[in-house]
């Protein structure tokens, strides 16, 4: 990659060939181990790529929330699972709606959800199929114990208009295949089980009950992924492009891009410190931000950059990272091949 | 404020009357100690706040970055300061093109800057102002030494097309005062000596050289400036209105919104936790956002909130919020008004 003066900075840049090779190498894994590969796109945000992954072998793909999926089904993709309770009156009849262009999945762990989920079949033009989702540790939405999967998946099934079509978690962990068992025990048929997350991705075929894959930052990854072994650096295909525009002490260098750029994102566990890996400064850290101005420490950096170099940036967390930009530049052998819009960007309802 | 059941969640709503009074009190603050007020835009990045501003008695406006000075300038906005370093002949170009809109001043540290700006004037349609940023203790740009200041002061002197209107500085500190002062004994006029932050606004003209104020945050304020005293609960104008949307666990909820609604900016200081403040729940702490979702610690609360509720939520740090959002819903008397676009979102470059 160069450093592509034509662009003015700063700037996400996408290198559409390693975007290829990870779309096409977690695909191959998915086919190898039978696993149906459902990519979440809410790290890249862009319907191209969303059919990309259909045409190289998804069997659909999962958003967030409805906003996204409205956009995508729009853009033609039309088997999408929302992995996310859906609550309100709204909300049903914008996901009844969408039933017109795509099949729709969602996934619940309340019943308000499935009131909600009701409401919309009322409405729809298609069955729409509800996963019961489940806590398999990571402490944020689905059921924590079998009996409430149970009491739910009961209350689902006798719901017109609903089709029950399995359970999902979000992440796989040792705890995920003794839940399902347990559901199964109690003679459950579960069409799907679908689990997300691509830290671990190439493990998931040690959980035989998994049947989907929801991964989602596999296609660009970033330096959580690097240091959770999920990717190396070759595998990264989002990098910013930044700008020193100050240079005010000698350890210290100043760029072109802060939290609006890079998120407020850090590394999780407080080992690896700094909002993002400057690839020809590895020992540079940068160590605050500020909306607008990214604070380099190269205290530890042999090499320093001067003002106005060009410094090529690996996020923390790519997600929240293309969420921040109205549009990304697509790059293959070094030459900007196109600028896209983020069509899905900031669509939190 | 009511939760106004209309509005789909999680969706940022903003008092009208509350901006009202944040932006009369700062102008009579302003007019009471003779201090030019030049409101920055980052917080609110909407033109009818700048012009709402300017018409209470602003002298113009501050912008970070020059596609917010476009958007400004584009809207009718005809006097901005870009409180920022530009480098680059693209930059350069784009500087140039805005002098045909508007009176531009650009703050400076360095002498590749300076460079940026005599290549915008040689192409520009009216002198450019130069304010020469120093540096009160923040650590981010800003020169750190007198003799630097004055070097830099010397070197725009010379350039054909450049105006040298005065030093910036953000924050006012114990050491802004000192500078000015050592600037001026070696002879230096200063017409402008711009100061910036919400925090610490009311004692700026305990610090009589400074002549014009660059404060942002304060037209909506956040729990970052209650915290830091400069504002009053009363005075929050904008908040985020979220659904509860799962409860799995007695001492659990979760809500709609996480990361990209409400920032990952924790409050400075590690003192105060959470990602927000749940104004009806203040026991209630946010103690971990992921993109969608945001989890709630109930258990030092004694009213626990269920599934549907709607909340409202005072972000920790306005200014990055309203960059996440594509609208914002303004209301008043409890009614939706208006949903505008956030015109200058997202533009970092």
């Amino acid at each position: 990659m160069t450093d592509l003066p034509q662009l003015d900075t700063p700037v996400p840049v996408i290198d559409l060939d390693v975007v290829e090779r990870n779309l096409i190498r977690m695909q191959d894994y998915a086919n190898r181990h039978g696993i149906a590969l459902r990519p979440h796109i809410k790290t890249h945000k862009l319907p191209v790529f969303a059919q990309r992954a259909m045409d190289l072998g998804a069997v659909g793909i999962t958003c967030q929330k409805l906003g996204e999926a409205e956009v995508m089904a729009s853009a033609g993709l039309d088997d999408i699972l929302i992995s996310y309770p859906l609550i309100g009156a709204g909300k049903a009849r914008r996901l009844a709606a969408l039933t017109l262009l795509a099949k729709m999945r969602v996934a619940i762990d309340n019943k308000l959800a499935l009131d909600t989920l009701a409401a919309a079949a009322r409405e729809a033009h298609a069955p729409i199929g509800v996963l019961v989702e489940f806590d398999s540790g990571q402490k944020r939405t689905g059921v924590v114990s079998v009996a409430e999967a149970l009491d739910l998946i009961a209350a689902v099934k006798e719901v017109p208009g609903l089709r029950f079509d399995g359970l999902m978690t979000y992440r796989n962990t040792p705890l995920t295949g003794p839940f399902i068992q347990a559901v199964k025990d109690a003679g459950v048929a579960l069409p799907i089980v679908s689990s997300g997350g691509t830290p671990g991705w190439d493990s998931t075929h040690e959980t035989p009950a998994i049947t989907e894959m929801r991964v989602g930052t596999y296609i660009y990854n970033d330096r959580m992924m690097v240091e959770a072994e999920a990717a190396t650096l070759a595998d990264c295909a989002l990098h910013i492009i930044a700008t020193v525009i100050s240079r005010p002490e000698p350890h210290r260098a100043v760029i072109d891009c802060g939290s609006k750029t890079l998120s407020s994102d850090v590394m999780p566990g407080g080992k690896v410190p700094g909002y993002g890996l400057i690839l020809d400064y590895p020992d540079a850290v940068i160590e605050r931000v500020t909306e607008e101005h990214g604070m380099v420490d190269l205290s530890q950096s042999e090499m320093k950059p001067k003002i106005g170099d060009r410094l090529l940036i690996l996020p923390n967390h790519v997600c929240v990272v293309t969420n921040l930009h109205n549009d990304v530049v697509a790059i293959r052998n070094g030459q900007v091949e196109a600028v896209w819009p983020v069509a899905a960007r900031g669509l939190t309802r």
